[in-house]
């Protein structure tokens, strides 16, 4: 039960970032700072208890990988769109219900976009989280939080930069992101971390 | 004594750091960058000393946590309230008595703010400082300086982001905070530590 | 064949992130910042398998170092130059052919920034990821990612800050850089990498 | 001769740093964070080799503190100011001999800023990079590094935010100081760096 506590505390604390930052700051170097610094205190706070994913797409390449029970992936799912939700509706009350406008994404670009960051999210997850060749290193935190701050900056203004399913459903019962447009996230943020599972299993054979 | 000079030293390069950054650049990206690494290098220079608490509400999560003595605890929070006071002192000489407007925050949403982020930093403290599952990472003053920096752009237009009753303190005594509103910053400080220090003890039953 | 597609993926991430970052967000902090996180995140992600080059100079400079095969060399300076061919294609497409005009550098100057800086770099390299007193220091990503940063503050409006022949190849493919003056970029980046290895060999007689 | 080569290397490219960001990028984000990041990146580059101090004042502090022979404190601080001194020149050709105008700080608070925060500087130094109870730590180099980050933010705009007689010695050969006022910096900054050695002696009497 630990570690869906964490699962939850660590994906509010993302989602909320995400949510005070971009209606509060708006485009600009704040946002992807301090949600991919929010992502990496969580990681180093949480991940010796859950492994702190934080993000379905996530929780799906570690549990392809094989590091992650079906059980514990279907429960973390839930703690971490939960965690999401929760997130959204105090953003909504700290920012007094905000008046604003919900992206209008190309869609072909927002696909490419989140499912190549989120490939590449779950792409480093893998190698400094889990893999032998890394055991030992302190900067897993560093490399995947600043794996979504890199990508927030490339492609944050065509897709959002979500490349997490918990982010999606927060920023879109935030109004940030259009309820039509959901499925953008969801397809191509789990072919993103399933494709960097599959990967990870091609690169790595030896590391089971 | 060597950590209490340690504590004051810590203490006092923090909130002067918050002080002249925020009179000297106002909002934007500036101060919590320059307020978060201000914190991890002090990590770095005292934790091996003091632990690098810096923060009453730090110190009473880790006294709450079982890793710090009762006389210790008093004793650092002299030396953390002395601290703030004397940066504050320092960085009004500095800025040549500046006029300052202080913050007018609404207060439930500030109480918020600094009891989430309190939680938070404390909740990543004892992780990463004091718990078995991180015990070698060197990355703890990183992971606890960040959660600053996530937490002042995340909060920071809503409650000035203290999160630390010295550094309400110090930002009270150079005129940013009025000082019938410091009891925001002790009440929700000190909750928002108490309960990350019991959530610790929750999670981490067998870690004592 | 697994290191050739890490040199492969790591690149790609590396050169997407400097065009969608410089076409879409410009001068200013972003795009550093942005650029030596995804090197540093890609260095995480895959140094254990294949070095984490993702720079033909590096690999020259690991090369002379001696510990890269000329098999290996070859193989990563294909993997890294396709790579960065495949980010500006998709660049292009995701800012939808951008009008972007080329840098016209002052050659002379543009050509001791190259140099100077991927020297820098490539030092850094082979300090941080190969020499035997840095051996478990687990912040050699941090330190490779953050020496382009510095890098492209120092001297990116006087060259552009590639420092990578792989880049070069993928800033001209998007018309950031005039074709006739890549040249600049493969002597500068080659040379200022074939010094570092040699330096490094002169002031560490003892590390083979 | 190997050390005196890296102190040279590590102090040049520092003080190339500080001259083309603040002649090119003025105040801001960008000089703070990119001199941060240049030292810390050279201190993980030469650390193994020569400590990594690239400033007087921290090879003063050091020398106190009984972990530099005299005869390397004096060829260090040779290297370090002639690397100031080559650093300046490239700045001036690359800039083409720009038009700066020196600063006029107010001298009693120039003073006080230079000591306080080259103190932080080299007692950050002897806590990460020489006691016993860091050993291992792998963050030395951000600590350090980000502790001049921070310096700069906090109080450049009162002294030019240098901590670094070496600095000292490029800022006022490029004229953003004039010659009048480099005693500011020798006196403050070797007197913060001796305070460090001894604060560092009074609180760790038993790390010899």
């Amino acid at each position: 039960m630990a570690k869906y506590i964490v699962e939850f505390i660590g994906t509010f604390f993302l989602v909320f970032t995400v949510g005070m930052t971009v209606i509060g700051a708006g485009a600009g170097v704040i946002p992807p700072l301090a949600i991919g610094s929010a992502l990496m205190v969580m990681i180093y706070a949480g991940g010796h208890i859950s492994g702190g994913h934080y993000n379905p797409a996530v929780t799906l390449a570690v549990w392809i990988r094989g590091r992650c029970s079906t059980v514990d992936a279907i429960a973390y799912w839930v703690a971490q769109v939960l965690a999401g939700l929760a997130a959204a509706y105090v953003v909504l009350y700290m920012r007094k219900q905000p008046t604003v406008t919900a992206m209008n994404p190309d869609l072909a670009r927002a696909l490419i976009a989140e499912a190549l960051f989120t490939f590449a999210l779950a792409y480093v997850v893998l190698n400094v989280a889990t893999a032998k060749g890394t055991a030992g290193n302190s900067n897993y935190g560093l490399a995947i939080g600043f794996t979504v701050l890199t990508g927030a900056f490339a492609v944050g203004d065509i897709s959002g930069g979500a490349f997490n399913p918990a982010v999606a459903v927060g920023i879109t019962a935030m109004g940030l992101s259009a309820v039509k447009n959901i499925w953008i996230y969801l397809v191509a943020d789990l072919a993103g971390g399933a494709a960097a599972g599959l990967v990870f299993r091609l690169l790595n054979p030896d590391d089971k």
